[in-house]
């Protein structure tokens, strides 16, 4: 079905208006805005800056990011980084602990093929399991994951931090790559006691630590706060979400992704159904009580997802309602998970088809 | 990557126990149970059954379903059907509002190439715009689709169904094929009321009524009640998932998908951490306040997701509890969703890979 996965979505040139639905579009100059913005906050602050390419799964896009200036990447699974690398990238950072014998033949496979492929680890077995499988090869660099209050992975104590640091420093094909963290928002200061903590007990055990990696999109500009912190990482502001409108991250005006949708029934007068349901919007909530929000339509809620299907309630709506076969655009709650539901994603720029790109590291396990 | 996507999968016997994580898998003994069970409820009580595809979107799975003894299949969305129609089915009922040019020109070309496609409608704005389209073409079956409590789409009376139906009587180059529903749970009088009522209007206007379809698995074992009903549509049944046994359409045994994940954390005593997240389980509640059934641990709750991660809840574990590269068999809340996810479907019998399946309708627009 390959081909016609492709046939089948737009063309350069065409009208996005005219285009077929449901499906994710990206606005190619408020993409560019977002990369600008980030590189250039992260360029004044000093930061080296890692995008997470989770958030589109494009090469083509993370390859915009580091001509705009960023430093390597981030890959959260190895499906992901072998894409990447195949697409030329080299400085590639998996924030996961890999285990399992296939991972780590996989992995090995991966660090044989470039140059600067560094993982993360927050307990012994996942150390001791790759120091196995690296002991006699290529050494791997592996930084230690902190939880800085996440809740999430992570050791728990610059303490535990320093002693797993050690235990990677004295593995058998390990090197010592640094520290992780992806932090709750706001919570810079928490960070940065954690890590500084966490330096001078490295500094007391004589082991030097390369890299702090700090990340997220929400509290982004606050990233110059954790001042221990050599880099960050983030990945949804290339895209933006009515998630990050929330946090106070961006506004609508700066969301690069809708889901363009049909109004396909309106059998209430409150009621209009789309055609995107949860196989296009997905069912993240992320702490709002609706699935998206619709542009031009302020007062209007989906309030319920079936997979092809969204319920929309107008009851509120004070002005006009939209129409069958109205076309609606609407700001998900994530866009992360919305490039994971299509193969391909359609840019534009102004309303016209500027080009279509494969979602080239969806779909896969691993 | 499309080969690559095969590569890294599974091949025939293989250990699911030894499978990379994480992926769906399906249990081939509990799938052929469920559709023998269903097909044979059905058969004892004169119903067609007619499949809904969109749980799995595998044709070889469509093609079982029908050799038990199915009578056509339910598609949602015309890509879907497009796959199936390739891969030799003819009656293909798409329960969809079909609006614009493209759908429509995708369509027809569709309907030339199979004797039995058939498409709902239930505003005069989508019979009018397939009447349009299909006014010099070969005839196309359009039912009328019905609100009987659901609250997706649907006229909402029986005299609106029965105005529609007959617009659709008159139109050019249409073919009332009939009545369609999906009700809600536990509402087999609501239906057979609307319905009852509606085919008497029909009567009186002299316009036959072939095909009357109700649907849904949660109370699929009440169909027979709906006596106006010709036929049943159901998806989820073929492999069950959480939500159904909370219906009491079946029991955990049922199940015949799990998301095989590995523990790849275990931050605290109390916390573990699962490669599983919305990108493999998806964020679909279904009422629950949790993200899916840990087989063996049923204390244990997945209490918050992220893509790549998902977070488990320990602090209720009075037995064991998983340790870190421990593989978990989680029972999702949705299966049809999870589906969507993956490029390709592991079966195993015993625990041993019987087969790999792509997932070939999956990852497409329309």
């Amino acid at each position: 079905m390959q081909e016609n996965r492709f046939a089948v979505v737009a063309e350069v040139g065409d009208r996005i208006a005219d285009l077929s639905t449901p499906r994710p579009i990206v606005d190619e100059d408020r993409m560019a805005a977002n990369i600008s913005r980030v590189q250039s906050y992260m360029d004044a602050n000093g930061l080296r800056f890692r995008p997470h390419i989770k958030t589109h799964k494009i090469p083509a896009l993370a390859a915009a990011q580091v001509a705009a200036g960023a430093k390597g990447i981030n890959c959260q699974k190895i499906s992901e980084a072998e894409v990447f690398a195949a697409a030329g990238f080299e400085d590639i950072l998996i924030t996961f602990n890999i285990l399992g014998p296939q991972k780590l033949e996989r992995l090995s496979e991966l660090h044989e093929n470039i140059a600067g492929l560094k993982v993360v680890a927050d307990s012994t077995v996942t150390v001791d399991g790759l120091s196995a499988h690296f002991a006699d090869r290529k050494p791997l660099a592996v930084l230690v994951e902190c939880d800085t209050g996440g809740g999430r992975c992570g050791v728990q104590k610059p303490e535990a931090a320093s002693l797993l640091a050690k235990r990677i420093v004295e593995a058998k094909g390990l090197v010592f790559g640094g520290l992780v963290t992806y932090p709750k928002p706001q919570s810079a200061s928490d960070v940065e006691a954690f890590i500084s903590q966490t330096l001078a007990l490295l500094q007391t055990e004589g082991i030097a630590c390369p890299i702090v990696s700090n990340g997220g999109t929400p509290s982004l500009f606050e990233a110059h706060l954790v001042t221990s912190a050599t880099e960050h990482r983030a990945g949804t502001y290339i895209y933006n979400d009515r998630s990050m409108v929330r946090m106070g991250h961006c506004t609508e005006d700066d969301c690069a992704m809708h889901v363009l949708s049909t109004v396909v029934s309106r059998p209430t007068a409150d009621r209009a159904v789309i055609d995107a349901g949860s196989k296009a919007l997905t069912s993240d909530l992320h702490g709002f009580a609706d699935f998206g929000a619709i542009v031009g339509y302020p007062q209007a809620r989906i309030t319920s997802l079936s997979e092809e299907h969204g319920v929309i309630d107008l009851s509120n709506c004070t002005g006009d309602r939209p129409k069958i076969g109205e076309k609606l655009f609407i700001i998900p709650n994530h866009t992360c998970v919305v490039s994971n539901l299509f193969d391909t994603m359609v840019f534009h720029r102004n309303g016209t088809v500027s080009r279509v790109e494969e979602v080239a590291a969806r779909g896969l396990v691993w």
